[in-house]
C-alpha cells in the first residue's frame, strides 16, 4: 500500500533512504525452527555491497547486519526478524546542488512533486540502496527454500549490445561470481566489462539485463488470475530500481511463434505424472507453475547518474543551469542486481509455497498442527 | 491473496468459469455521486464479446450485465457495486476428451495438480471469459478518471511478425476500432489479418502485442519502493491470461540505450513547473509517475487451443493420445485483449489515484470531510 | 478496506442493500474437495430468514440462493464461489419520509454525511439485510469446519433484564432452535417472549445479547499481537450490526478477579499433554488458542426502528417533524443473530486454520503439494 | 496477517521480545511535512515506561528511542518512518525454571505449541513489552491528528472492586497523569492504590479497566460492515495483552435498554446541521462516526505473573511442580495500559483518516495533487 512492503505470508517491511542513519527491514512469517545465523544474511549482504571492483560505486559500506530479534539459540522462532544496516558512509553534502534542482532522470524531482519534500542526500528513499533491505530478507527466505530444494540463479546476460550465449543452469552456478560483471560466461564478461570501461570513462552509463532461472519450484504455485505467479514476479521484479520490463519464457519472441511451435506435448515422466515437453512456457502454465524450471529476463536502463554535463532547471531560483552527477555512482547496474534478483525470486517463491500449503507457516519441522514435545530447541538440555 | 481480486482502494473481486452458471465481479470503493447506467459498462463489454469477427471465437456470448447494487437514480452511492453475467452459450461436453488428458501448453494441469479437480468445461476458471469480470470493473474506473480528464487506449501493434508504425494517441483514438484486428495503422491492420488468416487456415495460431498509451495520468502517484507504478502496472498486465513480457518506457532497448542519450533534460513547463524535454522514461521516474504519457508494450503467446493434432497423455489410462482442440476459439488473442489492457490501465491508475489523495474515496463532487446538503441525487425533489 | 471483505485466506466479499435489486458474497480460498450443495447454504439461511416468527420482521423473502460457480459435480473447485440471493419482497417506497429526515440513531445520516447519497430503502447498505452473506459464506466454512471436527454454537442469553442460567454445549445444541427466541432454556426462552411482546406493544424494543461456545478449535491458531485470535474475533462481532460489546472468557468481569483466583495451574491431559486446569482463559493465551473451547458474549442494543414517535430533522426543508418508523422490523435482534455469530465464528476460526497450516489451502483430502492422480471427482468415471 | 501489522494506509509493523536485543517499529503512510522531534516520541514512551512507581516492574528501562528514516530537518518526508528502542535491562535468566514447564495462564505454553518453540525470556513476543512499539507509533499519529484538533484521552475508571464516578474530558487531561494508578478522580486513585497494594502483599495481582474518550473525530469515519469503525476499533483494542472486553457506548448495558430509550432524536446544530440529542449511541451510528465523541471501555484480566505459588507441568520431565513468578512484574495492567490505549484509538481515527481523504496521503499542508514550489522544508534557505 505504502511501498515498502512484499509478500503475503512471507512479508517483508522496509525503510531507510540512503544517505539517512540505518536501513532496516522486519521479515514477518519466516516459520520457527529454521537455523539462521547473522553470517546467513551477511553473505548475501557482501555480495551486493558497493566498492567490490571498478564497474561498482567506491562508497565505502560494511553493510553490516544486525540482528534484533526472532532467533533464539540459533533458530527462528516464528516471530518477527528485525534487522538493521547502519549506513556508515553517507555524504550528502554533495547533493546540496541537486536540492532545488532535480537530476536528469532520476527520482529527485518525483519524490519532491508528491511528498512536496523529500531526503536529498544520494536520492534518499529512490535509490537502490534500499535493496540491502531486500536483499538480508531475501537471504532468510533461501535458507528456508534450502529446505525444499529450491534453488534460484541469476546472471548478466546483456551490457548494452553484448549479448552472452545461452548457458546452463550449473555455469551460471560456478561462474557468475567470477567476475566483476557477474555474467556466466568468461569470454563475455571481458567484453562487457570493455564496454562499461568505455562508457564509464566518457562520464556515461549503460543498460543491461539479467537472465533468472530456479530449480526444484514445486507445482501448483500460483493463484490466477490476479495473483498468477507471472504476475507477482512481475511486481517483484519491476519493483527494482530502474527496470524497464519483464519477461518469462519466450518474453517479448512469444509474439513472432505460432501455437503449434510453441505448444508442448504431453509426456510421462520417471515418477508416472504428465510432464511437459519442453519449456517453452517458462515453468508457468495458466498462471500456475507446472513443475519445470521458471526462466525469464530483466532490464535495466542506464543508470541515471552521470558525470557528463546535462541541463536542468532550480525551481527556487527559476533557472536553468547545467550539471554533472559527480559522485560515487555505478556505470551499470545489473552486477550488482544479481542478488537483488535473487532477492526477489526467494521472497516470490516462498510467499507462494506459504500459501500454498508447501511449508507450515508456523514451524519448519512438524506436521501440521501437532505439538511435538521433543522439538526444543531453547530448552536448557539442548544447549 | 487468492487471486481474484486486484486494487487496494479501488478493490475488484471476481468468480466464474468458462462454461459455468454466470460470472461475477464486486467493485468496491467506486466514489459516490458518479453517474453510472448499466449501458457504460455494457458499451465496454460489447468491445471484448465473442464472436465479432472472424478472428474471434464464434461462442456467442451477448454478454449482458446485470447491476445489483451501489446505485440510486443513476449515481453511484459509495457501496459495493455487484455486477453478474450470465454464461448462455456454454457447452462444456466437446471438453470430455481432456478431463483427464490436459491439453497442450494449457492450464488444464496445472489446475488439476494444484487443485485435485477443476471446472473442465473451456478451461474453467483458467479461461480468459474471466476477462469479462475486468473490463465491467475497468469500465466503471473509467468514468471516474472522466472527471479528471484521464484517458487510456492501446491498440495491437504486432502480430507475428508484422509490426505496425509508430502511431498518435489521436490515431489509436480515431481508427483502432475501425478494424477487427484493432490495430491504429489500416495498412497493417489488412497485413495481420492476412497473417491471422494464414496460421488460422492451417489449424494454428499466432503471438502478437499490444501497445498502450495514457493522457492526464497525474504526477505523483506510485508508492516506491515495491508498489511502485510500474511495479503494479507490471502485475496488472502479467496477470492477463497468456501474456509473457511487460515493458514501459524503452522497455527491453532500454538495456542497449546510454545513461546520456536516455537521460531527459529539465525545463520549465508553461506553467512554470518542471519538465522533461522528452519521455523515453515512459512517464515513470524512481517509480513515480512524472504527469507525461504512461506508455509501453505487453506481449501475448499464441493461444493454446487449436485445432492442429497434438500429443498428450491421460492420466488415468495411462496412455499417450493424439488431440484436436476443435471448439470455438480464437486464432490470436490481442485483438480481443485491447479491451482488457484499458480495464487493467483504468483499475490501476484510478487505485492510485484513491491512494494518493487524487479522489475523494468517499465521493466525488464534494470536499474532503465536508457535508453537502445541496447534494441528494436521491431526494425525491430530484426525481 | 472498503468493508465489505471479511478473513485473510478464506476470504469473503459481500455486496447489496436491503431493498436493491440482489445480495452477493464471493467466498475465495475455499480449499478444493468439499462437498457442497446448494441445500447446505440454504439450510443456514433459513435459520436467519425473516418471517419466521411473531417476534421477527413480517417482511416475506424466499432468501433463496444461487451459487454460478466455483463447484463441479457436487465438490468445490479451489476457485471462487460466486452467491447471489434475490431481494423478493423490498418496497421501498414507505421509507420516503425519510430519505432528508434521517431515522433516530439509525445509520441514515451517517451514510448520507459520508456519501453526499445513500440507497435509502429499507436502510440500503446498512440494514442487517447484509447479514444474509455472511451467513451464506459461513455455512460454507462450516461445512470445511466439519472435517476438522470443529463445531460452534451460540444461543440467546438475556433480552433485557430477562437472562439465561448457565447451559452446555450439548443444550445448545439441543434446545436453542426449538423455541422463537433462540435461548437454550426453555423457561427464560418464555420469560423472553413476554419482555420482547410488551416492548412491542408500546411500539418499543429491546437490547439482549448472545452467548458463543466452540468445541474442536485446535491449538495454536491466532497471530500476536494484532492480529491475535481475540482481536480478530472482536472484529468479527463488533462488525455485526448494532453490536456494542464483545467480551470472551470471564470478559467484563475480569476486573474484579485477581490473577491467582483467574490463573490456571497446568496439568497433564489423557494423551500426556499439558492442559489447563478450568478455562477462565476462553481457550486464549497470550492471543493464541490453547485448545479449549473459546467462549464469549455478544451484546445488541435495542433495534432503532419503533413505532413509538420521535423526533427528527429534515435537512431539505429545515423544519423539525415527529416521525414513527412504521415498517416490518424486528422488536429485538439477537434470536434473528444467533445464525449470524456462529456464521463468524466459523469465518474467523477457519480462516485462522487456513493461515496456521491446519488446512490445506489448495485442496481438502491429501497431502500438500502432493499430486493425487485417483482423486479426480470431475472425470466422467465419476459420475 | 503475521499479527505484527496494524491499520491501512497508516501502517505499523513491529518486531521484539521482551528480554531481546531491541524493540522496532516501522510507520508507513505517514504523510509528509509533519514537523517531527525524537522527543516527540519519546515523551510518550516515558509515559509507558517501567519504573515510574510502586505499581509497576521495576525493571530499569530507559526506553530511549532512535529514528532511523523519514525525516529531513526536523519534518517527515512521506517514506517510511523506522524506530528502534534497546533493551536494556533484559535478564532472562530467571525464566530458565519456566522453559518447558509453563507459567499458569500465560502465552508460554501456546507460544511453544505453535511454533515448537519460543523466546522464552520473560515471555519473549507474547510480553506487554511490545506495547513499547505501538506507543512510539502513536505518537506520530497523534501529532499528525493534532494538526486536525482532533483529541483522544483515557483514564482508569475501575481496579477490582472499585470503580471511579463519571468524569468530563476536561478532568480526564487534567487529573489522569497526576496519580501514578491514572484515575482522573483523585480520591478513587487512592482507593485503587490502596487495592493494588492489597494484592501486590499477598503475592497476588487484579484487573482493572480503562474508559476512552476522542474529541474532535470527524464525521463518516468508518467502512461497513466488516471494516466499521467499532469493529476496527474492537480489533485495536482487543489486539492490547490481556484484554477481555471491548463495549462502546453503552456497552454491555444496552442489552437492559429499550429502543425508544436509547434512540436520540436528531436537532439541527448551530452550523444548521443535523445533530443528535445525546450521545448513548457512542459515537457511532451504522458503523460510522457521527461526530460525537466515541467513547467506551476496555477490561483487563489481572496479571498472570505472579509470586503466589502455583502448580505447573514440565513436558520434558512429565513431572508437576509448584512455581512462584518471581520477577519485576507490574500487579495491575491498567496504568501503564493508558498511553497503550490512546495510542490504538490515534492509530485507529489516523487511519480511517486517511482512508476518508481527510487528510492528505501524502502530505499534510498542501491540497490533493498539487505541486507547491513554496514548500520546501529541505532546501538549504530554510536551514
Amino acid at each position: 500500500m505504502n511501498g515498502n512492503q512484499f509478500g503475503r505470508l512471507f512479508r517483508v517491511t522496509t525503510y531507510g533512504e540512503s544517505h539517512g542513519d540505518a536501513m532496516g527491514v522486519t521479515v514477518s512469517g519466516c516459520p520457527a525452527g529454521l537455523e539462521l545465523a547473522v553470517e546467513d544474511v551477511q553473505r548475501e549482504l557482501d555480495r551486493r555491497k558497493p566498492g567490490q571492483s571498478m564497474i561498482t560505486t567506491s562508497r565505502d559500506e560494511p553493510d553490516a547486519v544486525e540482528i534484533h530479534s526472532g532467533i533464539q539459540d540459533g533458530y527462528t522462532t516464528g516471530t518477527p526478524i528485525g534487522m538493521v544496516i547502519q549506513n556508515k558512509d553517507a555524504r550528502s553534502g554533495k547533493y546540496e546542488p541537486f536540492v532545488t534542482a532535480p537530476r536528469p532522470s532520476h527520482g529527485d524531482f518525483t519524490y519532491s512533486a508528491k511528498f512536496g519534500t523529500r531526503n536529498w542526500g544520494g536520492g534518499g528513499r529512490s535509490s537502490a540502496r534500499e535493496t540491502v533491505n531486500w536483499v538480508a530478507a531475501g537471504a532468510i527466505a533461501g535458507k528456508v527454500l534450502d529446505h525444499f530444494d529450491v534453488e534460484v540463479k541469476a546472471h548478466v546476460n546483456q551490457i548494452g549490445d553484448v549479448r552472452a550465449p545461452e548457458v546452463s543452469f550449473e555455469e551460471m552456478l560456478e561462474h557468475t561470481e567470477e567476475n566483476p560483471v557477474r555474467c556466466a560466461d568468461p569470454d563475455t564478461a571481458e567484453e562487457m566489462l570493455d564496454v562499461i570501461d568505455r562508457y564509464q570513462n566518457e562520464g556515461d552509463s549503460i543498460g543491461g539485463s539479467i537472465y533468472f532461472e530456479t530449480r526444484g519450484v514445486p507445482r501448483g504455485l500460483g493463484a490466477p488470475r490476479f495473483d498468477s505467479f507471472s504476475a507477482r514476479l512481475g511486481q517483484a521484479m519491476m519493483a527494482i530500481p530502474a527496470t524497464t520490463a519483464f519477461e518469462f519464457g519466450l518474453g517479448r519472441e512469444a509474439r513472432s511463434v505460432s501455437g503449434y511451435d510453441r505448444n508442448e506435448d504431453w509426456t510421462f515422466g520417471d515418477d508416472g505424472e504428465p510432464v511437459p515437453v519442453g519449456n517453452d512456457h517458462g515453468g508457468i502454465q495458466g498462471g500456475i507453475t507446472t513443475g519445470e524450471p521458471v526462466y525469464g529476463e530483466v532490464t535495466w536502463h542506464a543508470p541515471t547518474s552521470i558525470p557528463k554535463e546535462q541541463t536542468t532547471v532550480d525551481w527556487e531560483t527559476g533557472e536553468e543551469k547545467r550539471v554533472q552527477v559527480i559522485g560515487r555512482h555505478d556505470p551499470v547496474l545489473p552486477p550488482r542486481a544479481v542478488p537483488v534478483v535473487e532477492a526477489m525470486l526467494n521472497l516470490t517463491v516462498l510467499d507462494f509455497m506459504l500459501l500454498g500449503g508447501r511449508v507450515n507457516p508456523d514451524r519448519l519441522d512438524a506436521a501440521p498442527g501437532e505439538y511435538d514435545t521433543d522439538y526444543h530447541p531453547s530448552s536448557p538440555d539442548d544447549e
